[in-house]
């Protein structure tokens, strides 16, 4: 008898038909003999709809009051789900935050948990029930309502393995499972059956958007595997590990881009200690992201290039600081608004030699001019123009043995 | 500095321009110097939408879950309220029903408010906040989530005058206050200034669904004056009182009537002990509820007739149950399923001789004939067909000077 966590995502808890549905996968995992506990978010576009409600209230609506207001998403999938599954027989109950209690840290809206009660939730699993828990909230210290963050119900999710010491946290979603690159644009995508944690962070951050990379994190740092899967279909989907568990075939796992990026360089710049952080203090002070930084040995000693990346939307605002911040000197500023990046991730890439050389061979075989470079030691990425986004996100995946 | 109650209903809070203005209402009253405690129903229509998601997921929807996923409709208007008091620089904040806790008695769904913690509140509104608090819903001995009924946001709001000692309860709801008609009827219809509680029982339970009736029992037997008024317009609203306290100068205060009513009449029937309950004892098992019942004293010593009414969409299923009832012997069985009571109300009846004969003659005048009648200390009410419904308040109204 096995201990699992079943997290349904929004889309796969939709409508009353994708409750039952989802109510017949619980089923079918207890009917095995395990001992389950699911973990579901709000019905797609119910946390936006109460977001809406709110901001037609006040454009500086309560982040207290807003807890109270979004939480109530997720306790209505838990009822819908619990009433599903005793219609059909089974023994369940829901559980919500403060019942349980869920303790969380930090501030309102952006909240963390950092403990629950297993004694009232091991009691009844024991007795043969099935637990339903509201994803994405918890209570604070002084008893406020409180949530974690968008996607934050896969953060429950891998929380309650940890805590729960469960054998496995399956993640219910939308999709089959992670592919080696967007497969809406790139026919040729294939599903990958075993990926690492640090590889599934950096397609993530990327715009793979299966799971909330917080919640990625946590199952890293405490081993917890996990699964994601379709709600929709029976097809196995992608099982996470720590990378120590993967045998690598494969030097390069996927391929990722993201598009919408704008790329800023500042040509020799003063070179002396602290001049990066002068540059980005007052960035993170208006909210922009800044997402590659390139910064090379200074040639003469004394000034370098710095270039780095944004979203295209935050250009103007980049530039506007830029030319206001009297504390640095450079002699030119140039910009590109239309560049995208490129990446190549894989665990493996470190113990094969010649990645980094077969990825720029292959951009110049397609007459792709590399505008930029970032390494990890899982990841490449490059910065090339947009139009030839596809393009080498195809050669790539192509020349990778990802087809 | 009073205490008030103040409790908005569902049409009073149905949009969030609705539940703005009901915020400036909340401030008025507190910018007077009152302390607040706010109670809310779900928005208009919510409530409505959970129970039919609801049973599109089960027929025979767990009773638990069903108030775990109705209870989200009034925290969704408790965190948009407390949302719009503080967008207006009010310090607010909601309290759901464990977080007082409001302590409940009884089964899912038909529980019944038994206690609530006062400090926390108290101390709330000592510092100057204004509390906003879920109407309909507590929590069980065990910790599970209760509501107490539909309507039962009024019941919450008086459990609070009551256990908090406000000096006020006052329940903005959609229309003026209680009518001596029906307005939408018969024009000539008055709002009603004061009213005992007692008369507006008997209106309530004649079709003038206000107030939910077990609301104003709880008001009476606590003697807490209930103030009923709309939150779209300033006008005075109707004051409920105990009776000691209202001076009668009019022996009526108002007319009702229900439509859709059956009569049964049962002729000759065995008179001894017992009768009526055999007669009645299956309609309580079968859920039929019995209205009116009238027994004349028996004129031979053996037999006496019945009369009774109930609805007319239960009148079929009355007179099965009547056939197959063998414990009861009667002669003839007679039915008329377009009937309708007219009932005249009020606490100034007792004193005033001759409003009996008044009705009847009046009633006479019209040549409504009257097919049943029946009396307590503030009401009189006839059956008569259905027909002269309307001709036959009309003329009731006038003649006891309410036009």
């Amino acid at each position: 008898m096995k201990k699992k966590v079943l997290k349904f995502g929004g889309t796969s808890v939709g409508s009353t038909d994708r409750i039952k549905h989802a109510a017949k996968i619980i089923k079918k995992e207890s009917d095995l003999g395990n001992k389950i506990i699911v973990v579901v978010s709000a019905m797609a576009g119910k946390t936006n709809e109460l977001i809406s409600l709110s901001k037609s209230v006040s454009k500086n609506f309560s982040k207290r009051e807003l807890d109270v207001l979004l939480s109530t998403g997720e306790q209505v999938t838990c009822a819908l789900i619990s009433g599903a599954l005793n219609e059909m027989g089974i023994k369940t109950k829901s559980f919500m935050n403060w019942q349980i209690p869920i303790l969380t840290d930090g501030e309102n809206n952006n909240a963390r948990i950092i403990n629950m009660n297993v004694t009232k939730i091991n009691n009844y699993l024991s007795s043969g029930g099935i637990a339903v828990i509201p994803g994405y909230q918890g209570i604070s210290s002084s008893g406020d309502i409180t949530t974690i963050g968008r996607g934050g119900s896969d953060a429950t999710a891998v929380a309650i393995a940890k805590i729960f010491d469960t054998d496995s946290c399956e993640i219910y979603t939308d999709v089959d499972g992670i592919y080696s690159t967007d497969p809406n644009k790139i026919p040729v995508a294939k599903k990958i059956d075993k990926i690492s944690y640090e590889e599934m962070l950096e397609l993530s951050s990327l715009g793979a958007k299966v799971m909330q990379s917080s919640a990625v994190q946590t199952a890293m740092i405490y081993d917890i595997p996990l699964q994601v899967r379709s709600t929709f279909t029976d097809r196995q989907g992608t099982k996470i590990f720590n990378k120590d568990n993967l045998d690598y075939s494969k030097a390069v796992t996927g391929v990722a881009y993201s598009k919408d990026d704008a790329k800023i360089t500042l040509q020799a710049v003063e070179d002396k200690p602290g001049v990066a952080a002068e540059i980005f203090e007052p960035f993170g002070k208006n909210q922009i992201n800044i997402d590659m930084v390139i910064q090379n040995v200074s040639s003469d000693g004394k000034t370098t290039d710095i270039t780095f990346t944004t979203k295209r939307e935050d250009l103007v605002k980049s530039l506007e600081i830029l030319k206001k911040n009297n504390n640095i000197k450079f002699k030119n500023l140039s910009y590109k608004n239309n560049v995208s990046k490129i990446s190549i991730v894989g665990a493996g890439m470190v113990t094969t030699p010649g990645v980094t050389y077969k990825m720029f061979r292959a951009l110049a075989e397609e007459k792709i001019n590399i505008l930029a470079i970032s390494t990890s030691e899982i990841k490449i990425s490059v910065i090339i123009d947009e139009v030839f986004t596809v393009q080498a996100v195809k050669k790539l995946h192509n020349i990778f043995n990802l087809d």
